[in-house]
């Protein structure tokens, strides 16, 4: 289990605290956190929470929604994502989520909404550079580029990512939002010669899908994702972080939190951790 | 409104005389036909009310369901798709939509399931060639890739098409299902190169999502497509066939036919029709 962590969305009942104190009891050795999360707790706090129960921060959630239009939005924007770059480093993680946001209402421009996105992550990326805190781009599932991010595959958010440094600017792999991908395969190749991979987030693709969809992701093993060839894939990559677990399920939410873990760390034994060696999963 | 045309499933209550009745009051001059409405009907009376009505018939909806392990499946999946042929030139459309289909129940081989929907195309493509009827390969959104069909961008059915000269195998060029990607407008050229733009249906993408996302379709102009866009450039690729308006929402559904057909004329005139035109829109 020592590269698996709790994203805490996944244990979505449950306040820093107590996830925190859930992982501690678990053994397991890292902890994805939540800003809105973090500031019911306070950062200092938060941070003292993890350090004491001897967690490590595999990511902050999240920073981005930088499509707005309009110079109050923009400026908004980018002081909410400087604010999330201190906290991120306060916390002692050097990776921020960043979901760059959807189109605005009333907006049909997806080309525009794409060139403001990047060019706010043009703005952040020396910031975070600063603060020893890395940009991780999330491309979300196509279904979401209308609501929630217009970037919607690897490729995009490395085309994205491309003009920084890779120190300061990579991208998330998330086994639901990418799965269907035909250019997965390559787009990860490249992702591991470019040293973009910033983060790995795992959950599974379950049908039907809910209303609204944002909620129809399952525990690893119960869809349709062959974790196999993925992790092998993002193994090949030269990845070697973590393996956080992200799951938005009202299901899921429901369930006490100690058993999720229990599901979590059991899926995970099997799905992915033997394809995490660099030569794993042969047998 | 000479080049539009009613996909018949927006009007999914009327049986296929009804539609065939509402589109020739209308003044709207081609239809999109489904097979299941065309099995109530008899393939050969269902043609006779369309020649009667002065209508063309635009596609037949659809082939597919490639996917199938096993060679039980197999055979009947070919047989199936040789009885679509057929009927697809027996009512006088030289376009037969493949929906290529999902994973199999339990599978997690994504590749593998491309690969067969490969293969059977293959075998189909010399067949539709014979009748004078188009294979018309239709990449449906991501969200339908472990359901509904493992082809999910055009650039992958473009792919898929290669092998087959251009009059045996096209693709269907749908705004829903397409509008997001942020490699379409090259692949659109590409398409408009290699001639294999057989369709191009169109409704939009509304949100939020309905369960399943199946019926979550609306009118044209009540979502967030640049329809001004995306036709300018299936004009700009050369394409000069029917825009057939295909919208799955039961709302849409529950509305009396002649009142979707006004709308659906409506918003054609406003979002579709001025962008057909070779220099269109410059407005």
């Amino acid at each position: 289990m020592n590269r698996l962590s709790l994203n805490q969305i996944t244990t979505e009942r449950w306040s820093l605290a107590e996830a925190v104190r859930g992982c501690a009891e678990a053994g397991l050795p890292a902890i994805g956190l939540w800003r809105d999360k973090v500031a019911e707790t306070g950062t200092a706090e938060a941070a003292r929470l993890v350090r004491e129960a001897g967690l490590v921060v595999s990511s902050l959630c999240r920073g981005g929604f930088l499509t707005a239009t309009g110079p109050d939005e923009r400026r908004a924007a980018l002081a909410d994502n400087l604010r999330a770059i201190e906290e991120a480093a306060e916390l002692g993680t050097d990776t921020l989520v960043l979901v760059v946001g959807g189109l605005p209402e009333g907006s049909r421009d997806l080309a525009g909404a794409r060139a403001r996105a990047a060019d706010l992550i043009g703005e952040l990326a020396p910031h975070a550079g600063d603060f020893g805190v890395r940009l991780a781009i999330e491309p979300l599932h196509p279904m979401f580029c209308a609501d929630r991010a217009v970037i919607s595959t690897l490729g995009q958010a490395l085309d994205l990512a491309a003009p920084f440094p890779a120190g300061q600017v990579g991208v998330v792999v998330d086994s639901y939002h990418l799965w269907w991908d035909p250019d997965l395969a390559r787009q990860l190749a490249r992702a591991g010669r470019e040293q973009r991979i910033a983060a790995y987030q795992v959950c599974d693709w379950t049908t039907p899908l809910p209303a609204d969809a944002l909620l129809g992701r399952g525990h690893v093993g119960d869809g349709h994702i062959d974790f196999a060839a993925l992790t092998r894939q993002v193994t090949a990559a030269g990845y070697t972080g973590w393996v956080e677990v992200e799951i938005f399920n009202e299901q899921v939410w429901r369930t006490p939190g100690a058993q999720t873990l229990r599901t979590l760390m059991d899926r995970h034994s099997t799905y992915v951790e033997p394809y995490l060696a660099p030569s794993g999963g042969s047998a």
